[in-house]
């Protein structure tokens, strides 16, 4: 052993003067926190992650540890495993000194659920859609063969119920495991998922159809892999379809924003005006100006 | 302190003659593996779970831990946190004696989408639920409060629209961050979304309203903050409805499997036969009875 054992280096003693400012966001389902904090008055942002189990570890772990009970219920005991420091790491990154974007990167942002009927579609989300114009220029430009024309998987010309397929961006096509697609509707106008009717049954149908063949063509992914859904709100407002493998927990996939395709296709053939008069729920972030909107009719 | 301080219980024991057998699956994400093995020849599920950063005990995390050094570059930093064990356990799930199916629900398994039509219910999936016979007994145990009745939430008695509400195993309530509570009807006999009927209304709106009130009140989580939402297929069959924070990524809460309590109750109102006709889609495992059966009838 050399010399420097034993010393720890200048770097290892950075935490002893951090000062917590505040929790920017943490996850705990992945068991990550983001803190922001001073060092000798500079501003820092720590990293904080708990790091995955080890199948190498694992009997040292089990034998090595105390076990302290918090429930018993028939053949189910629960515990909590207090664990040998060094069988247990905590994976730590410090940017420092940090800037206001690398504060700002990491700040959380909270959801709320927001209800709306259907008059509370047109009385409050419509005229803020309307009034805000999100430019779909970039969607156009895909639709035109402007941009990203490469890339586009499949395309159906038809001018009523045509579409284009292409990956999405959050996907980087190397694996199937977390295929990620996006079907754009041909037909402009159709702003979401309020704006459908029965009349657009065949524009839906012929996007799961042909969505789904060309993507069990082109990737061997049958239609039984697959998560097709629409968001409310969309993200941008001009009809699209979203293609996702199933198993991968896609960013949106969650039932309080995604609607399966299928349900969609159901509820038209059941009810032409069904999403002009249901009720319907989804999350806002905190800084979106619709949840302002919904806070000045006092619906939230 | 009582006489009892530092007398280890034998339950606290019950890994030391723990021998893996194998890995059944892990998630680097979430930090979380299921492990199967023996206990006294008798099969055992360990299902270990790292725990989610606390906000309070941090100052005391970052203050009395050792930091390894791995890597510097300009301003990021990272480095191996080795921490008191008692700031950073594991939380640890024994079932013992495990099942042959305990141990398969727990095996890393593909998924397949299938297409349920009220018809392939009553043909398929009814006939193999009643033939399996699920054992319900831990949930009568904690309807009856013969276990865990010390963790109940919230309870309405009504033998009708009546339901207790409880913590989820996965929940270790430390933060609400991942709040992850459950519902269990007291009314028996009721499966699933299958069973339910517009005369179920009133019980679905009492779960709805009542739990929202309950979790309002004892941990200031207001409705907006909350997803509320049953399985289909459910993990066992007896009516339970999931309430998880709205911004936590609960496992099963992706639209292939997850159906909003507000939607539920909105498509009884309009169709008292709606879960009785409507073609539900849902994911099952490759090694799943329910998905041979498909299989068998050609429906996939």
């Amino acid at each position: 052993k050399g010399p420097e054992d034993g010393k720890e280096s200048p770097s290892e003693k950075i935490l002893d003067g951090f000062k917590t400012s505040s929790v920017l966001s943490d996850s705990a389902r992945e068991k990550i926190m983001f803190i922001h904090g001073k060092i000798a008055d500079q501003d820092a942002v720590v990293i904080l992650e708990k790091t995955p189990f080890r199948e190498e570890t694992l009997t040292e772990l089990l034998s090595d540890s105390t076990l302290k009970l918090e429930m018993k219920n028939d053949i189910y005991n629960s515990y909590r495993l207090q664990a040998p420091p060094h069988l247990n790491e905590i994976k730590t990154t410090v940017v420092y000194p940090a800037t206001e974007k690398h504060i700002k990167r990491h700040q959380r942002q909270e959801s709320f659920l927001v209800e709306e009927t259907g008059e509370d579609y047109r009385s409050i989300t419509l005229p803020y859609i309307e009034k805000q114009s999100f430019s779909l220029q970039w969607v156009y430009n895909i639709l035109e063969k402007k941009a990203e024309a490469q890339r586009i998987i499949f395309e159906d010309p038809d001018t009523e119920t045509g579409f284009v397929l292409l990956p999405d961006l959050k996907w980087d096509q190397k694996q199937v495991d977390d295929l990620y697609l996006i079907a754009i509707s041909l037909q402009r106008g159709i702003k979401s998922l309020r704006d459908l009717s029965s009349e657009h049954l065949p524009l839906l149908q012929n996007i799961l159809q042909k969505g789904q063949d060309a993507i069990k063509q082109r990737f061997d992914l049958p239609a039984s892999k697959l998560r097709v859904y629409l968001h409310y709100q969309p993200s941008y407002y001009h009809l699209h379809v979203h293609f996702t493998k199933l198993g991968y927990e896609a960013p949106g996939c969650g039932v309080e924003r995604a609607h399966l395709l299928s349900d969609v296709i159901q509820n038209l053939k059941s009810d032409p005006q069904f999403y002009q008069t249901r009720t319907l729920h989804f999350p806002l972030r905190a800084d979106d100006g619709l949840l302002a909107k919904f806070r000045e009719a006092e619906r939230l």
